[in-house]
Parts: C-alpha cells; structure tokens; sequence
C-alpha cells in the first residue's frame, strides 16, 4: 500500500493529490471541543496521550485526509526545559519570559525526552492506528520562532525584546539558538523513533528579519537541525515552513536539506512552480479565510493553485493554520476537490 | 535653495542623502509627550493646528531631518465618513465596525474637506516655519488598510472579517473601495493644495493578500488614487509603502505609477538596488529595532543599505515606524551617519 503524502514528500508522483491541513485538529471541530473540555490545562491536554490520540486522529477519520500530524505544541521545547508556559484562553501563550544570559544558562538541557516521553506515546499509538494510506508528521518550532516566545513572553507585535537581544548581544543570543539546535534535533529524533514518518519545521515568525539576520537566525539553525536529523534518519523528508519569508523562500528550498518547503498563502504561485518547485516539493497555499468563506470562490482558488503546482512534487495545505471559525463542511468539500484533481 | 528630499524622489542626485523616519514625530521624543498630554483625545490632538504644527516641527528641529512629515492618522478618513473612530491608550484605534452593504452606503461622501480642514490649516502653517531645505510631507492610508480597520473595528491578527467579505461578496466590497479611491485621492489633493511638496500613501496590510487579491484591492486602487493625483498635480512625487509585500514589491514600483517605493527591512538590498532602484527612487529600510539598539550594529546596518542604495536615486528611512522606546540620541548619530556618508 503507498501513502500518497510521503511519496509526494519524495517527489514521486502520485495516483491523486495528497492533502493535510496545519491545525487540523482543532477549535473548528465540535469532537475537537468535546475532548479539549476533559482537560482544563493546555498543556496537560498536550500531555494526555490518549486524549492526544484521539484529536490526532479525529480530522483524518472525519475528511479522509492524507496525512495526520501530532497534537501537541511548539512550546512543548520551553516547558521541558522549565521554562514557565501558560496558556490562557484568549489571550494565547504566556512564559515567564528570558531576560538575561543567566536565564539562558539556567535553561535545563537534559530532561527533554523525559519531560516529552507522553507526546512519543502518543505517536506510537497513533501510528497503530492509521489507515495505511495515511502519513504521520511530527513537527517542533524553529529556532528563531520558538526563541521569540521564550524572550517576548508571548505573542509581539514588533519583536523588540527579541530582536534588542539579538543585534544588541548576538553571543548570548546565539548560546540560546544553539540550545534550541540541540533541542528542537532531539525532538524531532525522538518523533521519528515513535513512529512519525516525516517531520514539519515551524519557522512562524520567520518573516520579520532583515536579510543578513534571517542567515543568521532562520536559515542558519534550520540547517543544522535538518543535518543531525538527516546523520540519524536519512530516509524521513523534512518539511519546513518559514512563514513569510517572501524574498528568502528560494534559499530555504536551497540551502536548508529540507524535502519540500510549506509556502504561506501570498507567494505567487509562478514563483513556487518556476523556482521553487524545481528545488523542493512545495507544499500549500490556500488562505485559510478562504476556507472560512467557502463555495465557488474556494473551489477556484484551490484550483488555480492545483492547475500551477500540482503538476509537479506538491502536498496541497492551507498558507497558514486553519481558524476556529472555519466550517467543517468547507473543509470536507476542499479534500474532495484535491482528491478528485488528477481523475 | 535646494531641497534634498524633493529632489531624491525625482530621481535627482544630491549632495548628501536626504533622511527622514517614518512615526518621526511621536511617543519617543519628550516634547512630544508635553504637547500631547495638552489634549485627551488623540484626534482631538490631531484636529488642532496649534498642536500638530507644534509636534511636526519638533523632530525636524531636534535632528536636521530633510524631511516634514504632516502629524495626523490615517484613520482621518473613516472619521471624516462618520464612522465612530476612538483610540484607547496601550489598545490602539477601535472603530464601530461596518457589518454590511448598508454600513457602507451610510458611509457620509460630502464632507471629508469640510470635516479635515484643521489638516489642511496645519500644513499651511507648517510651511510657513519650515526651513527652506526641509520638504513637507503629506501622507493618507491606502483603501485596503484604511478598510481593514474599517470592517474589523480595530487591529486584527488574521483579518478574517476583512477577508471574508472581499472574497465572499466582493461587490459590495469593492463598493467600499471606490469611496475610499475618491476619499484618498481628495485628501492628498487637499494637502497638497495645502501645501505639502510630496505625498506618501501607507498600504500597512499590504502583504497579508494572496497574488490575484493583492493586484485586485492594493495595487488597483493604488493606481487609481495615483492617476487622480498626478492628473491634477502632475509636478508632485508620490510615495507608496505597500508594507511586507514581498514579491509585489515589483509590480508596486513597475505599475503604479508611483515615484518612489518605501521598503520594509525584510527587503534584500541586491533586489532593492537591482530591480526597484531602476523603476524608481527606493526609500528605506533599517529595521526600527536597530535604532532602538544604537551604537555599532545600528551604524553597520546603516552602511549596508547606504553602501548598496545610496548611490542610485534614494531616501533613508526606517523599514517601519519608530517604536516608543527609541532612544533621540540613536536618531541623532543614525542623521549624522547619513548625512556624512556622500561627503
């Protein structure tokens, strides 16, 4: 039995056009609620490996997509090295935030498989209970996203903490980055010792950063963390996806070791098909409000970018996560669409 | 006398680079916070001549800027239409949001002259007391920004009320449009009658639009408002900053009909030289968390850009507004650094 997604992650060519969705699991789905309600704390819900299993597998089960990815969260790295992580309703990620290279030191590197042992419990079990057509993806943040959190305390509109830091004392801030290397390697590792067959690298916040900066913080440590994981699991493709990284897209597809590169829902889709498709499987691009709006004008932008991409090495996916307040239904309509293209 | 900013946005070489930052005049200069604290409501403090040639003098004074830019909101026009604009200390503006075809048929076309006539009276005392070398600046939101706080009441993460009603009913979207192409273009018309020398239009969401959305609601209107302008002041360069628009920055500087195209810090020099800097003057990018920064990282992020932009047609400016915590001091040696680097 082939899996349509992994063998696209490849760059084979596939009977029909995999699809999965970042935040698939997720707010829109009323089981998604159902399950979330048992457990009051975000990250104990991260941490419940059965309730875990089953909103992982709630999305693939309902739209028969071709993909499943982990229910956890990039913020998972933090906490597992003591870092203080809330998440308040409304009000998204709160951390008792970074402020000086002592809190750096203080940082704990060694309890990270231990502390995440219940997200790779949960991948076994997932694993078991796929259908085998199915792909399973772990993922973790990237360094330059998963730093922002930690020194911002949460979401920033300017990142300035982050980014005073990081010109003003780039050794402190690069021993920080190379904790993140090690950590986010290791996560992946562990991911692919469970049982993920592929693995996504989340750069959100990758699009804020001057040229020579992007090198250094995005490109830089994505690279070295595709390298250890490529020495250990030559055969797992790596997807990275640096959110709004426009003009440094094409360096990325490059210069990184990934498999394939997730495009967020502004870059054109004759640059994804001339430039990077020709490096990289591409893997996108739908605006997520597009699927909020449903109907004729999705199914037309779905397909415009299936007529550009999907000749060539593609996974169909959203430019970014899917919104709370997106219709099940459109959803369901979107994978028919995708699934029907190469018939 | 010659005006050295007039002249970079013709093309014009000068003797050294004109400088001026975008959010010049603001929160991070003390006299600023004086004259603020002498009005509650900020467009209240907008709507006083007194008070706005008072601040808009003050960072020209303080730095030697080339460079006036007139102090005022873009969320002028909103208010001028009726539309219940306040802005809420740490939040940002919040409006009564528009909710349908008939919010914006309400929308008052008659009196955006008559409401912003405290605008134009401030502009004509401001070039009364300018330098002769300094050029006055007036500026306007583009329709798309100017909408997107028009329909999601406020600042917005995903711009999901925004997007959802251009793409599900996008004629009555597009209805909302064409008041604002007329309400823009009349206002920059306005202020230049006025008396402002040069006019620069802020597309601030510019870059959260798919390919075809983009080209439809900010190039577009862009045009249009650009069209009207020169068709009545032909002598008068026009700016557009079409704010992280990445790949569209080319077709901006190609087919807008603009003079000069402001960049935002993600903009790699090599493309602002080789391809925008041949269609038009390029003013930018320094990232504004440098000049937070100061010091060296601050001066040889400046010498990059001007190493690679200061010899074609160019205007130093930030890549975004400056931040609060902005140190004048940093503003004093980045002018200094400028204005030094042709001589």
């Amino acid at each position: 039995m082939t899996k349509p997604l992994l063998s696209a992650l490849k760059g084979e060519t596939t009977d029909h056009v995999p699809i999965w969705l970042m935040r698939q699991a997720g707010r829109y789905l009323p089981e998604y609620m159902k399950v979330r309600a048992r457990s009051k704390d975000f990250l104990n819900f991260c941490y419940s490996p059965d309730l875990a299993v089953e909103v992982t597998l709630q999305p693939v089960q309902r739209f028969g997509l071709d993909g499943a990815i982990i229910f956890s969260d990039i913020l998972v790295i933090p906490d597992a090295m003591g870092q203080k992580v809330a998440f308040e309703p409304g009000r998204g990620p709160v951390l008792e935030a970074l402020r000086d290279p002592r809190d750096v030191d203080n940082l704990d590197r060694e309890s990270l498989r231990a502390h995440l042992a219940p997200v790779y419990e949960a991948i076994t079990e997932v694993s078991k209970n796929l259908a085998d057509t199915v792909t399973l993806i772990g993922f973790a943040g990237a360094p330059w996203t998963i730093a922002s959190y930690m020194i911002e305390g949460g979401s920033s509109r300017d990142f300035a903490q982050l980014k005073s830091w990081a010109y003003g004392a780039p050794e402190s801030f690069n021993a920080l980055v190379d904790i993140l290397v090690d950590a986010v390697a290791d996560h992946l590792c562990a991911q692919i010792e469970a049982g993920v067959e592929a693995v996504q690298i989340f750069d959100s916040w990758a699009g804020v950063l001057p040229e020579d900066a992007f090198e250094t913080w995005c490109l830089g440590p994505i690279k070295r963390i595709i390298g250890r994981v490529k020495a250990l699991h030559p055969g797992i493709p790596i997807i990275v996806f640096p959110n709004r990284a426009g003009f440094f897209y094409e360096r990325m597809a490059r210069d990184s070791g990934a498999d394939a590169v997730s495009i967020d829902a502004m870059v054109p889709l004759n640059t994804a098909r001339d430039i990077l498709q020709k490096l990289v499987t591409v893997q996108g691009n739908l605006d997520p409000i597009m699927l909020v709006e449903g109907g004729t004008p999705m199914i037309e932008a779905a397909r415009r970018i299936l007529d550009a991409l999907a000749p060539g090495p593609f996974v169909f996916n959203l430019g970014h996560g899917i919104v709370p307040q997106t219709p099940p239904a459109h959803v369901a309509a979107l994978v028919d669409e995708v699934h029907r293209w190469r018939k």
